[in-house]
Order: structure tokens, then C-alpha cells, then sequence
């Protein structure tokens, strides 16, 4: 299939490097590609440039996000949650319209220091703030409550035994995002209900975050025991 | 141990049945006794009446929420979320100093309908509010984020493989908590650290009440597999 992950961070980069594996055409977007080839820098969290990375993955292509979202039969925000609604924008309407948009961000706010709070919650949530503001698009939030690695391999934990959430409005559309799971090795796949459900799930993660810090490993997942 | 419950609902009622059961002394406290007991409709979830419980626990004894506090060496909030602060009030700060009150409430808002929101989260929680109210208390936040009958019982599901998490800022308190956890059955207990982790432990509420719709069955809980 043809994806288009919107974000060239860990998380974009992971997302990319194993559907490029399971033999998907991948192009990866972002605001600037000259930019984003051109840094010299490691991020603030040690992460590997984006130019060395894609030397190690040269079947992935970089474009801006209208050409990743042009590109695709299926989207991936990749994006830090704050920044999701601006990139989606960047990535326009046109190119995003009658898709699968597998939301899989968490709208951190690290403005106020650590630990970052949500920038919706509550009573809102970033999954439905996109559903509402690209209504032709068919949104599905999962894969926020876990680490990226875990994500797109979540059998190198306990045998893929915990869980992993979807919500979305369009049924077919959450039956493609759940095949997709599957091929990622994902056994316990809990549907939750309507968009509206990604409240729950996003805000999950003050607890993740906390979890984080009492474990000291981020290779850890929640599983729904019942 | 002397045990003062806040709150009758069939939060407080299972705690005290188990408490009972354990050997402990139990005095369960209520805004006003004589309103309570004079009841004769069940609840709106059709619950049994407080009396006919009362009758098959005749150990455990009913007094006003002052009365209660009064008597214990540890008070557990069993009362709704968002009238806890009013019925610690009641209960009076003299005789809720230097214990250890388990919060296991959670601040749940149905005033705009279904499903409720939290009336208190993000960047602050009511483990924070009740520990800031009452600074020479010392509050340990846990057992919000499961069914009743699991908190008491977690051995009825998975021969207790799951996990139960604990805020606090007092060591000690924690430790008296996590004592108590495991004679209830709990095998898996995270302390997640200070009391502003209880936030991470209340936002969890809005995933669990969708999963209960999606489950049909409120016998499951997280467990944190790493």
C-alpha cells in the first residue's frame, strides 16, 4: 500500500523504517526537506540525523507533506500532537480527503516544564479536532499509548501479549487500521467505539509518562486483563 | 486496625464488607445516619438498601462522616469525587490530621450527561485538592482505576494479574497502603511516585468507562506489562 507519515521524528522514522520492511511504499513528509536533510545536529534527544537514516532506508522517500499526503491511499500523523492541525494543513485538504487518516499523536504540552500536560482533554480530543476539521476525512486514532517501537513490533514484549486501542467514526476504515495492526505482530486489538473515544485513550498518557519514570524502561504496554 | 469509611455507596459498602471480613473495625460514615437507614427505594443503579446491608453487616457500624474519621486510625474516601472535599469537611480536619486517608474516588462529572468528564485533571487532580485542603493528612491515592469488587478482590480476575498503582508523598503512608493492598489479594502494586501522579491515575477514568461499554463487563482491569 502507499503511505504517506506525516513527521520525520523517532516516531515517523520507525513508522516508516517498518512499513518500508513489510514491503509498503513509503514517502515520509515534512515541512522543509531541504531543512530537514541539511541539519548537522542530533535532537535534543540524541536521536540520529534524518540524512543518516535514510542512507540506512534509501527506499523511503522525503517530500513535503502535500507530496506525502498526495502520494498515499493511507496517512500516518506522525506529527507532536501541537503541531498536528498546522501539518495537516500544510499537507491540504485536497491531498487528504476520502483517506485513512491513522492518527497516532498525543498533543503534549511542554510549555509549563516537566510533565508536559495535554493540550486537549477532557471534554476534547486531538483525534476528534481533526475529525471535525477535515470531516471528509476518515480518521482513526490508535497506537498513541505506547512507545514507537512497540508500536510497529509490539511482539518483542511479552510476546505481543497487551493491548492496543482504536477509535473512529468510519467502520471500514478502522477494519483497514486493525488489518495493519495485525501485520505489525498486534493480537489484542480493543475497538472502543467512536471517534470520540480517543479522549480516553489520549489521556492515558499523564499515567505512560509517570509509568516512565517509576519503570525506567520505555518498553512497557498496557494490557486490558479480562 | 480501626477503620473510618467515607461514603455509602457500593464503593464504601464493599470496602467495609471486606475490611469486616479481614478483622478489621469498621465504622462507616454518611452525612446524616438517620436519612440514610430511613431510605426505602434502592439507588438509581439498584443497588440494595443501606438497611438490608446493614442487617447482613451488623459489625460494621454507622456513624456521621466526623464520627467515622473520628474513630480510625486509617479513613478511606469512598465518596463521590466531586463531593469529596464537602464531606472531608464534615468529617473535620481534627480528626482526619496525621492519618492516612486512601483516596480511591474519582472526580467524575455527569452534569452534561454521557459519558461524564473529570471535574478536576490535567494540571491538578483531587488527590492534589484533598492533600493541599489538608496538609497534615496524609494522602495516598489508589484503587481508582478498577470495579469495586476487583479492589478488594483483585484474585476473582486472573488470580490478581494485574496492576494497582499508589500516589503519595508520604513514605511511610505508602508503604502502610501497599501493606493493606496485599492482604486484599493485590500481587502487582506500582507506586507511581508523588501525589501529583495521581492526575496520570484519575485521567485513566475516561478509557476505563469506554472500555466498559465496549467490554459489556466491569470485572477487568490494567495491568502493566513490562
Amino acid at each position: 500500500m502507499r503511505f504517506g507519515i506525516l513527521g520525520t521524528g523517532i516516531v515517523g522514522k520507525t513508522f516508516a523504517a517498518r512499513l518500508d520492511e513489510l514491503g509498503h511504499d513509503v514517502v515520509i513528509g515534512t515541512r522543509e526537506p531541504a531543512e530537514t536533510l541539511s541539519r548537522t545536529e542530533p535532537d535534543a534527544y540524541g536521536n540520529p540525523l534524518f540524512s543518516a537514516w535514510q542512507q540506512e532506508h534509501s527506499e523511503v522517500k522525503l517530500g513535503t507533506f502535500g507530496e506525502a499526503a498526495a502520494h498515499s491511499e493511507m496517512i500516518v500523523n506522525a506529527t507532536a500532537g501541537v503541531a498536528s492541525l498546522d501539518a495537516l494543513e500544510l499537507a491540504g485538504e485536497a491531498n487528504l480527503n476520502g483517506k485513512v487518516l491513522m492518527d497516532i499523536a498525543n498533543a503534549l504540552d511542554f510549555s509549563q516544564g516537566m510533565p508536559p500536560t495535554l493540550s486537549v482533554s477532557n471534554t476534547d480530543s486531538l483525534g476528534e479536532l481533526i475529525q471535525r476539521r477535515f470531516p471528509e476525512v476518515k480518521v482513526v486514532k490508535t497506537l498513541n499509548t505506547m512507545n514507537a517501537y512497540l508500536m510497529v513490533d509490539p511482539a518483542q514484549l511479552a510476546g505481543a501479549d497487551h493491548t492496543v486501542f482504536v477509535s473512529g467514526d468510519d467502520a471500514e476504515a478502522k477494519a483497514t487500521v486493525i488489518e495493519l495492526l495485525r501485520s505489525f505482530g498486534w493480537a489484542d486489538i480493543i475497538d472502543l467505539g467512536d471517534i470520540s473515544t480517543a479522549r480516553g485513550a489520549e489521556m492515558i498518557l499523564p499515567i505512560w509518562l509517570r509509568l516512565l519514570g517509576a519503570l525506567q524502561n520505555p518498553i512497557f504496554n498496557f494490557k486490558i486483563v479480562r
